[in-house]
């Protein structure tokens, strides 16, 4: 990765015409509130940002509950680059070892990218171009919050490197440009990805965050099993049901709120219960995965306190209180992805990130 | 309420005939299980206990959350009766302001009477006959849990009588034979009314509940306005959606997360913003109650920090930290009853109850 960190940059001028020419994107620009009044100077000359993974649509947290993962996520260089018109941001390199290939280095197009500008914008930046290097740490497409990691580490690091700025709830902002683009504007991945821990989305409009403290002291860790299998995107949006009968809806809505108190209580056993008791979004996506519904069992089985999809799938998450009992139980979901699935799969065992997006290096202007 | 306790039994002898007549009813006194292997002594000749009123379907928390109101509810006395046949109940007196003539002294068709023969039931009670007597304090049909509170302070009192050896889930179910008599097997009324503070229903099968712990030290105050006009149940009940849109569903679901977080944390306006919130049945039900949407317009004006129907109606409930300013509000919710809805209505001021029901009076055997 330092590799990557200091390979050369390749800026990519963003004209006014490519804006013209794509309002959808412009919207990334010109959206945004400016939040700085005075164009703020930069503090770095460079600096290196990482955020994590997250666990969205956590069961009956369908769409606004998501949670960090830690030791899993990417990387994002941001350097002061005379090279770059100013106001500007180029990606210069893409690297990692996951599908790096797939990303636009236009920043227009690329969640890093979009990100990186959201935030620039509300800064007010106009007098200095920047370039940025992503480190994808994270594979695309596996239900790990891959797009918003991208996005959150940008919108840290150019907050960053001017000293920053803004607040917490600004480069959610800012991140949820780039999630609008990729994915649709929900917060659950990239709110949790800057603020780490639990993040509950409250409301959109105004944006409203609720971060749902898991008691220190309290260990969880997530098994974290994905299988070598793309889930269909369509299909899973069109797995869900339009209509939800009543019965349902209390019954998920009592769930979740077991779920938020089992959180803060930092009940494990019932954050497992309430994780796995969704009745509405799981079982009509289970069933898409080939040897889900059996991993799920393999994973109760195995002693994990819950087990649903991550996000729209195709990985598995579990959740125990102990490292060694999760290396057990991720053996037991790929076992079940095999057999079940006839899936390859491979498991990791991650403690919940209590910190999110975060600076881990930089370079002071003088 | 002293003459009422005093009052002499009229004991109503329930014979084996009039459970064999109504099948519907015998489900009170059979479908329980028996907790107690050995019959227990009585410790007291005669106890008195009271169960406070209760908020139910607290906006998003519709069907599965509930609170205990301080200072407003029901009172029951339960004593050794050697007139009555050894492990039955008769109901000697129903006395209090609210409407008691409209409540049966047969304890298969009574509130108290239902759950204090359940409770019996489950304490093995064979040799002992006990008669009782139920103080209404609360009004019946007005959305505060009058048949709960009878209910669970009948529970309460017949366990007591024995030496309290059933525990606090034991109790809910005796209850909750009652409600799902009288309104339907719900344990949002009777689980807060027996447990105090919030209580969550997670499921009914098996019974399990979640105590949220309101922060001691903070103040919460529930500003109660009663309009002077019958809620059409039939019509509340019909009122409601068979199905839910998945945006609503999700919109619901975060709420009741935002406002089990809040009732956490203590934190005061995060709970009056998620009682306010419900897009699923409060707007369905409001319309029917005349004034109703602009009594929580009025509710809010004043200060407020949320205003939502208490239970099914007709009451309006509004939530406040301090005393005063509560009585304020009330009034102008009284105003907006009258102005806009062209009713009658009384104000109440109340705390928090942290405690459920419990004794306040008893006479040991010896």
């Amino acid at each position: 990765m330092a590799i990557c960190f200091l390979s050369p940059a390749k800026p990519i001028s963003i004209s006014p015409l490519i804006y013209n020419k794509k309002p959808a994107v412009i919207r990334c620009n010109f959206s945004l509130p400016t939040i700085t009044t005075t164009e703020p100077e930069p503090v770095f000359t460079s600096v290196r940002s990482f955020a994590p993974a997250t666990v969205a649509n956590l069961g009956p947290g369908f769409d606004f509950l998501g949670c960090a993962v830690d030791g899993l996520g990417d990387f994002v260089s941001v350097r002061i680059d005379p090279s770059v018109h100013p106001g500007e941001i180029s990606i210069s390199d893409i690297c990692g070892t996951h599908a790096s290939i797939k990303l636009s280095k236009n920043p227009l197009w690329n969640c890093a990218g979009i990100a990186a500008i959201a935030t620039m914008k509300m800064l007010n930046i106009r007098s200095v171009g920047l370039s940025l290097t992503l480190e994808k740490g994270l594979p695309l497409g596996s239900g790990l919050g891959s797009s918003a990691a991208s996005a959150a580490a940008a919108a840290v690091a150019v907050n960053e490197i001017f000293g920053g700025k803004l607040e917490v709830k600004d480069l959610v902002l800012a991140g949820l440009e780039s999630e609008a683009k990729v994915s649709g504007y929900h917060a659950d991945n990239i709110a949790p990805a800057i603020m780490g821990g639990f993040v509950l989305i409250r409301s959109y409009d105004p944006l409203e965050l609720m971060s749902l403290k898991f008691p220190e002291g309290k260990e969880l860790f997530f098994v974290l099993v994905s299988p070598d299998f793309e889930a269909p995107t369509k299909k899973m949006r069109a797995a869900l049901p339009a209509e939800i009968g009543m019965p349902h809806h209390v019954w998920n809505c009592s769930q979740a709120g077991a779920l938020v108190a089992s959180v803060l209580q930092g009940d494990l056993v019932g954050l497992g219960q309430a994780l796995s008791s969704d009745k509405i979004v799981e079982p009509k996506r289970a069933p898409l995965i080939p040897g889900m519904e059996e991993v799920k069992k393999a994973a109760m089985r195995a002693g994990a306190f819950g087990c649903t999809i991550s996000g729209a799938g195709p990985t598995a998450v579990a959740v125990i209180d102990d490292e060694e009992r999760g290396k057990e139980i991720g053996k037991s979901m790929v076992e079940a992805f095999s057999k079940e699935g006839n899936l390859k799969a491979v498991a990791m065992v991650k403690r919940l990130d209590r910190i999110g997006a975060r600076l881990v290096g930089s370079v002071p202007t003088r």
